[in-house]
């Protein structure tokens, strides 16, 4: 059942801590290689079993992985995974987890040596928790996991990806980059700007007050902003195109309230409801 | 222990069959009396303990009882208060659980004959759930009920509401019916616009890929249409006044994003992140 010996995993935090708890626990790696920059954050995760050995350098972690898996922030991503292309065995494959795709495949790919393979992974279950401490085994479980293969990639390195990702119990869904940047836009990076701006802009004073909708609705843009910067400005174009949708649907709304248009207000929440319904909880 | 030997509960949905559980658990009042249009929805609420007798007419309900609590949608509540004034024991004390109160407030006092008294609540424990099968015992417990007394209430009144509502375990606040519809236009209204406005602007497709951040940005505008257009039309001041905010902010998100200022758009979402650690979870 082993299908990589060595998987080294660069960045332990929620993504990369429950990769490698599902692998230490479902004994899918012989070694797993926590790869960090701070011993403390490292030591952590070996403690918590999300890593059976760690290194503070890419170059001695990623030396015998024939996997590698970048899950660090988007916008250190690029120079991780050509890093680890100069210094893991060759014909290892490379991954990451970022959550926007198009800008760093298209990156990677104009400098990765032929000797190491990079596809570009997101598995879709982030959380506003952060930390090797929040790192579940099961974060992965029935979550969708999209790759992004380009034309250039062999179909062996998709299929080892894909069972990669599938035998830690993820639902692996397969698009081009750029569509998987769009589809991200509309269904996370737009919600959480949404979050963010009606966070910022609800007055501090009635927050005591607030029940469930409130905290629901604000809820992921307690998000790091230093991990979420870099996705909206890496996915700048797609998210603008979906946020204009947003604004037009929310400036229907507020007309249809300014103007008394009570039927129009009552279509439109009722199609929310419909959306909500056909998607499930 | 109990205050009201007879409370009459007209709506046993969520929050009248949650306030009824409650007061049957507590063992608060002699006879717990649901008031309702149909008799089916009555004998269920029955059933699951959160009344003790039924009724499908207001005047049979309504004519021993203590406290009366109209616990129905927002456009349904003047009407039925002022016909329970009309049949109620001369004294009796009535509330609603309304989620707006400026609007309610004026029209009552407007046409109650003093042989009763109305004094407005609205009890912040909202749920897209609806229904007595989604009543819990619980709902209230260490949620805020805000009570909305007038210059024309009597002192008496305010402490017997507060007390009521105490004895349900929620924390009672006080303040004017203008001031409520401002703070709730914040924290639940406005919210719940701009939740239902992202779920019918996101497309159909990409939705079986939603992950948890937008089922929770957008969750509760699942609440029923029926319920919430009149919400939205009773208290259409502030939600305008609170929606400009939103969208001033938000225009502000967007115009980071478009011209690269990405330390604006950093500050804005730790802005937003400080707000939600502020607010609690």
């Amino acid at each position: 059942m082993q299908q990589f010996a060595t998987v080294a995993i660069v960045g332990v935090g929620l993504i990369g801590g429950s990769i490698g708890k599902a692998l230490v626990k479902r004994r899918l790696a012989r070694r797993v290689i926590g790869i960090g920059l701070t011993r403390g954050r490292l030591a952590e995760a070996k403690r918590l079993g999300a890593v059976s050995e760690i290194a503070t350098s890419l170059r001695v972690g990623v030396a015998e992985a024939d996997l590698v898996i970048v899950c660090t922030p988007v916008d250190t991503i690029v120079r991780l995974v050509l890093e680890a292309a100069q210094a893991c065995p060759a014909g290892a494959l490379i991954t990451d987890a970022g959550s926007t795709k198009a800008e760093i495949v298209a990156a990677v790919n104009r400098s990765i040596p032929r000797r190491a393979t990079f596809v570009g992974s997101h598995p879709l279950a982030g959380s506003e928790k952060t930390g090797p401490a929040a790192a579940r085994a099961d974060l992965l479980q029935d979550r969708v996991v999209v790759i992004t293969p380009t034309a250039a990639t062999a179909r062996r390195d998709v299929s080892r990806l894909s069972q990669f990702w599938s035998s830690l119990g993820a639902n692996v869904v397969r698009m081009s980059p750029d569509k998987h940047d769009q589809i991200v836009s509309e269904i996370s990076h737009v919600p959480h700007l949404v979050a963010a701006a009606l966070a910022a802009a609800t007055p501090r004073k009635p927050l005591s007050m607030a029940a469930g909708g409130w905290h629901d609705t604000t809820r992921v843009a307690a998000g790091d902003p230093r991990l979420w910067t870099p996705i909206f400005t890496t996915n700048r174009a797609a998210v603008l195109k979906s946020l204009a949708r947003f604004e037009k649907t929310l400036t229907s709304v507020r007309r249809a309230l300014e103007s008394g248009d009570d039927d129009a207000l009552a279509k439109l929440l009722a199609q929310a409801k419909r959306r909500l319904d056909a998607a499930g909880g």
